[in-house]
Protein backbone atom coordinates (compact mmCIF):
# COMPACT_ATOMS: atom_id res chain seq x y z
CA UNK A 1 0.00 0.00 0.00
CA UNK A 2 1.20 3.56 -1.17
CA UNK A 3 2.42 5.20 2.33
CA UNK A 4 1.13 8.33 1.72
CA UNK A 5 -2.26 6.84 1.74
CA UNK A 6 -2.21 6.57 5.33
CA UNK A 7 -0.65 10.08 5.49
CA UNK A 8 -3.54 11.72 3.70
CA UNK A 9 -5.93 9.83 5.73
CA UNK A 10 -4.25 11.23 8.88
CA UNK A 11 -3.89 14.43 7.42
CA UNK A 12 -7.78 14.50 7.00
CA UNK A 13 -8.55 13.33 10.83
CA UNK A 14 -6.77 15.94 11.71
CA UNK A 15 -9.10 18.43 10.64
CA UNK A 16 -11.89 16.67 12.94
CA UNK A 17 -14.33 18.58 15.31
CA UNK A 18 -13.04 18.41 18.97
CA UNK A 19 -14.25 19.86 22.08
CA UNK A 20 -12.48 23.35 22.75
CA UNK A 21 -10.73 22.54 19.43
CA UNK A 22 -8.63 20.66 21.74
CA UNK A 23 -7.26 17.84 19.03
CA UNK A 24 -6.30 15.29 21.69
CA UNK A 25 -6.33 12.20 19.16
CA UNK A 26 -2.68 10.87 19.51
CA UNK A 27 -1.47 8.37 16.74
CA UNK A 28 0.72 5.72 17.02
CA UNK A 29 1.86 3.18 14.23
CA UNK A 30 2.54 -0.27 15.10
CA UNK A 31 4.80 -2.09 12.91
CA UNK A 32 7.15 -4.14 15.67
CA UNK A 33 6.54 -7.36 14.73
CA UNK A 34 6.64 -8.50 18.44
CA UNK A 35 4.28 -5.46 19.20
CA UNK A 36 1.80 -6.72 16.73
CA UNK A 37 2.17 -10.20 17.94
CA UNK A 38 1.92 -8.92 21.51
CA UNK A 39 -1.53 -7.44 20.26
CA UNK A 40 -2.69 -10.14 18.79
CA UNK A 41 -2.54 -12.10 22.03
CA UNK A 42 -4.18 -10.01 23.83
CA UNK A 43 -6.72 -10.00 20.81
CA UNK A 44 -7.39 -14.13 21.01
CA UNK A 45 -7.73 -13.88 24.91
CA UNK A 46 -9.98 -11.58 25.39
CA UNK A 47 -12.08 -12.94 21.96
CA UNK A 48 -11.68 -16.61 23.63
CA UNK A 49 -13.08 -14.92 27.11
CA UNK A 50 -15.69 -13.05 25.04
CA UNK A 51 -16.84 -16.87 23.09
CA UNK A 52 -17.60 -18.01 26.79
CA UNK A 53 -20.78 -15.56 26.94
CA UNK A 54 -22.62 -17.16 24.10
CA UNK A 55 -24.16 -20.47 23.61
CA UNK A 56 -25.29 -23.11 21.13
CA UNK A 57 -25.75 -21.53 17.71
CA UNK A 58 -24.92 -18.13 19.02
CA UNK A 59 -21.68 -19.34 20.03
CA UNK A 60 -20.61 -21.21 16.71
CA UNK A 61 -21.87 -17.99 15.17
CA UNK A 62 -20.01 -15.86 17.33
CA UNK A 63 -16.31 -18.24 16.62
CA UNK A 64 -17.20 -17.86 12.54
CA UNK A 65 -17.54 -13.74 12.88
CA UNK A 66 -14.55 -11.93 11.45
CA UNK A 67 -13.57 -9.85 14.33
CA UNK A 68 -9.96 -8.41 13.63
CA UNK A 69 -7.91 -7.93 10.74
CA UNK A 70 -4.79 -8.31 12.44
CA UNK A 71 -3.37 -11.25 10.80
CA UNK A 72 -3.93 -9.47 7.19
CA UNK A 73 -4.27 -5.52 7.76
CA UNK A 74 -0.68 -3.71 6.53
CA UNK A 75 -1.13 -1.00 9.09
CA UNK A 76 -2.17 -1.08 12.33
CA UNK A 77 -2.44 2.10 13.85
CA UNK A 78 -3.42 2.75 17.99
CA UNK A 79 -5.25 5.91 18.78
CA UNK A 80 -5.09 7.16 21.99
CA UNK A 81 -6.55 10.41 24.19
CA UNK A 82 -4.09 12.38 25.49
CA UNK A 83 -6.60 13.54 29.11
CA UNK A 84 -4.07 16.09 29.76
CA UNK A 85 -3.62 18.17 26.87
CA UNK A 86 -3.52 21.81 27.70
CA UNK A 87 -5.02 22.54 24.11
CA UNK A 88 -8.09 24.08 23.77
CA UNK A 89 -7.75 25.32 27.46
CA UNK A 90 -10.74 23.10 28.50
CA UNK A 91 -13.23 24.46 26.86
CA UNK A 92 -16.09 22.94 27.03
CA UNK A 93 -14.95 20.04 28.99
CA UNK A 94 -15.75 21.12 32.30
CA UNK A 95 -18.90 19.56 33.03
CA UNK A 96 -18.48 16.98 30.60
CA UNK A 97 -15.03 15.73 30.68
CA UNK A 98 -15.63 12.70 28.45
CA UNK A 99 -15.84 14.90 25.46
CA UNK A 100 -12.34 15.00 24.87
CA UNK A 101 -12.89 11.15 24.31
CA UNK A 102 -15.66 11.61 22.40
CA UNK A 103 -13.58 13.75 20.46
CA UNK A 104 -10.89 11.41 19.95
CA UNK A 105 -13.11 8.28 19.10
CA UNK A 106 -15.04 10.90 16.33
CA UNK A 107 -11.65 11.23 14.80
CA UNK A 108 -11.50 7.64 14.50
CA UNK A 109 -14.86 7.86 12.58
CA UNK A 110 -13.45 10.58 10.32
CA UNK A 111 -10.27 8.82 9.18
CA UNK A 112 -12.86 5.89 8.68
CA UNK A 113 -14.62 7.88 6.10
CA UNK A 114 -11.22 8.83 5.20
CA UNK A 115 -9.93 5.74 4.71
CA UNK A 116 -12.87 4.77 2.39
CA UNK A 117 -12.23 7.73 0.31
CA UNK A 118 -9.16 6.38 -0.42
CA UNK A 119 -10.77 3.13 -1.37
CA UNK A 120 -9.14 1.52 1.78
CA UNK A 121 -11.21 -0.38 4.23
CA UNK A 122 -10.78 0.08 8.25
CA UNK A 123 -11.42 -2.29 11.03
CA UNK A 124 -11.71 -0.85 14.43
CA UNK A 125 -11.03 -3.48 17.15
CA UNK A 126 -12.00 -3.31 20.63
CA UNK A 127 -11.92 -6.96 21.63
CA UNK A 128 -8.31 -5.77 23.71
CA UNK A 129 -7.12 -5.67 27.08
CA UNK A 130 -6.48 -1.65 26.59
CA UNK A 131 -3.93 -1.92 29.83
CA UNK A 132 -2.03 -4.70 27.74
CA UNK A 133 -2.25 -2.49 24.99
CA UNK A 134 -1.13 0.63 26.62
CA UNK A 135 2.23 -1.41 27.80
CA UNK A 136 2.90 -2.95 24.99
CA UNK A 137 2.87 -0.12 22.83
CA UNK A 138 5.01 2.07 25.68
CA UNK A 139 3.04 5.72 25.06
CA UNK A 140 2.91 7.99 27.74
CA UNK A 141 0.99 7.71 30.99
CA UNK A 142 -1.73 10.41 30.41
CA UNK A 143 -2.87 8.82 27.05
CA UNK A 144 -6.05 6.64 27.42
CA UNK A 145 -6.32 4.11 24.80
CA UNK A 146 -9.50 4.32 22.10
CA UNK A 147 -8.99 2.31 19.37
CA UNK A 148 -6.90 -0.30 17.64
CA UNK A 149 -7.30 0.39 13.72
CA UNK A 150 -6.70 -2.37 11.38
CA UNK A 151 -6.47 -0.22 7.71
CA UNK A 152 -6.30 -2.21 3.94
CA UNK A 153 -7.34 -2.80 0.71
CA UNK A 154 -10.66 -4.88 1.69
CA UNK A 155 -11.00 -8.61 0.20
CA UNK A 156 -14.79 -7.85 -0.55
CA UNK A 157 -16.96 -4.47 -0.91
CA UNK A 158 -20.07 -4.46 0.93
CA UNK A 159 -23.01 -1.95 1.01
CA UNK A 160 -24.56 -3.89 4.21
CA UNK A 161 -22.66 -4.18 7.76
CA UNK A 162 -21.35 -7.51 7.92
CA UNK A 163 -23.01 -8.08 11.49
CA UNK A 164 -26.47 -7.65 9.83
CA UNK A 165 -25.27 -9.86 6.73
CA UNK A 166 -24.03 -12.40 9.28
CA UNK A 167 -27.47 -12.42 10.97
CA UNK A 168 -25.69 -11.34 14.59
CA UNK A 169 -28.09 -8.34 14.41
CA UNK A 170 -30.36 -5.90 12.47
CA UNK A 171 -30.91 -2.31 11.50
CA UNK A 172 -32.91 -0.95 14.16
CA UNK A 173 -35.14 2.05 13.08
CA UNK A 174 -34.55 4.96 15.35
CA UNK A 175 -37.64 6.58 17.75
CA UNK A 176 -37.59 10.16 17.96
CA UNK A 177 -38.93 11.16 21.57
CA UNK A 178 -41.03 14.45 21.87
CA UNK A 179 -40.38 16.05 24.45
CA UNK B 1 -37.09 24.54 8.45
CA UNK B 2 -38.80 21.97 6.71
CA UNK B 3 -39.65 19.15 8.90
CA UNK B 4 -37.93 16.63 6.47
CA UNK B 5 -34.75 17.77 6.76
CA UNK B 6 -34.44 16.99 10.36
CA UNK B 7 -35.94 13.29 9.48
CA UNK B 8 -33.54 12.76 6.65
CA UNK B 9 -30.61 13.80 8.45
CA UNK B 10 -31.65 11.45 11.95
CA UNK B 11 -32.20 8.59 9.20
CA UNK B 12 -28.56 8.69 7.50
CA UNK B 13 -27.41 9.61 11.73
CA UNK B 14 -28.84 6.00 11.84
CA UNK B 15 -26.72 4.10 9.30
CA UNK B 16 -23.76 5.35 11.81
CA UNK B 17 -21.59 2.37 12.54
CA UNK B 18 -21.72 1.42 16.32
CA UNK B 19 -20.09 -1.34 18.29
CA UNK B 20 -21.45 -5.37 17.63
CA UNK B 21 -24.03 -3.26 15.83
CA UNK B 22 -25.71 -2.45 19.29
CA UNK B 23 -27.30 1.72 17.54
CA UNK B 24 -27.49 2.48 21.25
CA UNK B 25 -28.08 6.22 20.11
CA UNK B 26 -31.75 7.40 21.56
CA UNK B 27 -32.74 10.63 20.08
CA UNK B 28 -35.09 13.46 22.14
CA UNK B 29 -36.40 16.37 19.91
CA UNK B 30 -36.94 19.01 22.58
CA UNK B 31 -40.00 21.63 21.27
CA UNK B 32 -41.67 22.17 24.99
CA UNK B 33 -40.93 26.20 25.43
CA UNK B 34 -40.32 25.43 29.24
CA UNK B 35 -37.91 22.61 28.70
CA UNK B 36 -35.89 24.83 26.92
CA UNK B 37 -35.79 27.55 28.80
CA UNK B 38 -34.71 25.02 31.69
CA UNK B 39 -31.69 23.66 29.52
CA UNK B 40 -31.07 27.37 28.94
CA UNK B 41 -30.48 27.93 32.63
CA UNK B 42 -28.83 25.29 33.05
CA UNK B 43 -25.92 26.11 29.66
CA UNK B 44 -25.99 29.77 31.40
CA UNK B 45 -24.62 28.76 34.79
CA UNK B 46 -22.56 26.55 33.53
CA UNK B 47 -20.99 28.79 31.23
CA UNK B 48 -20.68 31.48 34.38
CA UNK B 49 -19.02 28.84 36.12
CA UNK B 50 -16.91 28.00 33.56
CA UNK B 51 -15.62 31.81 32.82
CA UNK B 52 -14.52 32.34 36.15
CA UNK B 53 -11.64 29.84 35.25
CA UNK B 54 -10.43 32.50 32.74
CA UNK B 55 -8.71 35.57 33.62
CA UNK B 56 -7.98 38.91 31.94
CA UNK B 57 -7.71 38.59 27.80
CA UNK B 58 -8.82 35.26 27.90
CA UNK B 59 -12.01 35.94 29.85
CA UNK B 60 -13.01 38.68 27.80
CA UNK B 61 -12.46 36.49 24.89
CA UNK B 62 -14.38 33.83 26.33
CA UNK B 63 -17.04 35.96 27.11
CA UNK B 64 -17.13 37.11 22.95
CA UNK B 65 -17.15 33.50 22.25
CA UNK B 66 -20.55 32.09 20.45
CA UNK B 67 -20.69 28.80 22.66
CA UNK B 68 -24.64 27.79 22.04
CA UNK B 69 -26.83 28.33 19.48
CA UNK B 70 -29.95 27.59 22.04
CA UNK B 71 -31.55 30.93 21.68
CA UNK B 72 -31.62 31.09 18.13
CA UNK B 73 -31.85 27.57 16.68
CA UNK B 74 -34.85 26.19 15.42
CA UNK B 75 -34.57 22.10 16.44
CA UNK B 76 -33.03 21.17 19.59
CA UNK B 77 -32.03 17.40 19.76
CA UNK B 78 -30.96 16.03 22.58
CA UNK B 79 -28.96 12.78 22.22
CA UNK B 80 -28.44 10.01 25.12
CA UNK B 81 -26.75 6.68 25.00
CA UNK B 82 -28.83 3.57 26.23
CA UNK B 83 -26.44 1.80 28.77
CA UNK B 84 -28.69 -0.99 29.43
CA UNK B 85 -29.75 -1.90 25.64
CA UNK B 86 -29.00 -5.51 24.67
CA UNK B 87 -28.68 -5.24 20.72
CA UNK B 88 -25.62 -6.27 19.42
CA UNK B 89 -25.62 -9.01 22.57
CA UNK B 90 -22.72 -7.20 23.86
CA UNK B 91 -20.17 -7.84 21.09
CA UNK B 92 -17.06 -5.29 21.07
CA UNK B 93 -17.83 -4.30 24.43
CA UNK B 94 -16.60 -6.83 26.85
CA UNK B 95 -13.38 -5.35 27.90
CA UNK B 96 -14.03 -1.52 26.81
CA UNK B 97 -17.44 -1.11 27.70
CA UNK B 98 -17.13 3.04 26.64
CA UNK B 99 -17.61 1.86 23.36
CA UNK B 100 -21.16 2.10 23.41
CA UNK B 101 -21.02 5.89 24.47
CA UNK B 102 -18.62 6.35 21.88
CA UNK B 103 -20.92 4.71 19.39
CA UNK B 104 -23.41 7.48 20.60
CA UNK B 105 -20.98 10.00 20.19
CA UNK B 106 -20.20 8.98 16.62
CA UNK B 107 -23.83 9.14 15.52
CA UNK B 108 -23.30 12.56 16.69
CA UNK B 109 -21.20 13.29 14.20
CA UNK B 110 -22.84 11.33 11.33
CA UNK B 111 -25.93 13.94 11.98
CA UNK B 112 -23.47 16.90 11.87
CA UNK B 113 -21.97 15.76 8.48
CA UNK B 114 -25.91 14.43 7.43
CA UNK B 115 -26.83 18.11 8.39
CA UNK B 116 -24.43 19.89 6.26
CA UNK B 117 -25.77 17.77 3.53
CA UNK B 118 -28.80 19.48 3.63
CA UNK B 119 -27.28 23.14 4.41
CA UNK B 120 -27.98 22.86 7.68
CA UNK B 121 -25.29 24.03 10.66
CA UNK B 122 -25.27 21.89 14.17
CA UNK B 123 -23.74 23.20 17.06
CA UNK B 124 -22.70 20.68 19.83
CA UNK B 125 -23.24 22.33 23.29
CA UNK B 126 -21.57 20.35 26.22
CA UNK B 127 -21.84 23.51 28.99
CA UNK B 128 -24.45 21.56 30.47
CA UNK B 129 -25.07 19.70 33.51
CA UNK B 130 -25.85 16.12 32.20
CA UNK B 131 -28.11 15.55 35.44
CA UNK B 132 -29.89 18.60 35.20
CA UNK B 133 -30.73 18.51 31.28
CA UNK B 134 -31.58 14.56 32.04
CA UNK B 135 -33.76 15.24 34.20
CA UNK B 136 -35.25 18.25 32.43
CA UNK B 137 -36.05 15.45 29.45
CA UNK B 138 -37.72 12.80 31.71
CA UNK B 139 -35.70 9.93 29.56
CA UNK B 140 -35.26 6.59 30.70
CA UNK B 141 -32.91 6.03 33.77
CA UNK B 142 -30.23 3.79 31.71
CA UNK B 143 -30.20 6.74 29.25
CA UNK B 144 -26.66 8.36 29.23
CA UNK B 145 -26.53 11.91 28.11
CA UNK B 146 -24.24 12.29 25.13
CA UNK B 147 -24.72 15.93 23.21
CA UNK B 148 -27.09 18.67 23.00
CA UNK B 149 -27.41 19.59 19.65
CA UNK B 150 -29.18 22.64 18.09
CA UNK B 151 -29.75 22.90 14.35
CA UNK B 152 -30.76 25.41 12.06
CA UNK B 153 -29.37 27.18 8.87
CA UNK B 154 -26.13 28.62 9.89
CA UNK B 155 -26.03 32.50 9.65
CA UNK B 156 -22.65 32.70 8.52
CA UNK B 157 -20.67 30.20 6.14
CA UNK B 158 -16.94 29.83 7.13
CA UNK B 159 -14.15 27.57 5.76
CA UNK B 160 -11.93 27.76 9.18
CA UNK B 161 -13.30 26.73 12.78
CA UNK B 162 -14.38 29.32 15.33
CA UNK B 163 -12.11 29.06 17.90
CA UNK B 164 -9.18 29.58 15.61
CA UNK B 165 -11.11 32.54 13.64
CA UNK B 166 -11.08 33.92 16.95
CA UNK B 167 -7.68 33.21 18.25
CA UNK B 168 -9.03 30.67 21.33
CA UNK B 169 -6.63 27.68 20.00
CA UNK B 170 -4.60 26.47 16.50
CA UNK B 171 -4.64 23.89 14.26
CA UNK B 172 -1.92 21.89 15.72
CA UNK B 173 -0.52 18.93 12.42
CA UNK B 174 -0.29 15.50 14.81
CA UNK B 175 2.35 13.54 15.30
CA UNK B 176 2.73 9.88 14.50
CA UNK B 177 4.45 8.08 16.80
CA UNK B 178 6.15 4.82 15.85
CA UNK B 179 6.36 1.41 17.45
Amino acid sequence: MPADLIENALALASFSPSVGYSQPWRFVRVSDPARRAAVRESFLRCNQAALANYEGERAELYARLKLAGIDDAPVHLAVFCDMETGVGLGLGRQTMPEMLEYSAAIACHTLWLAARVYGLGMGWVSILDPIEVKKTLEVPEPWKFIAYLCIGFPEEEHMDPELARHNWEQYRKPDVLER
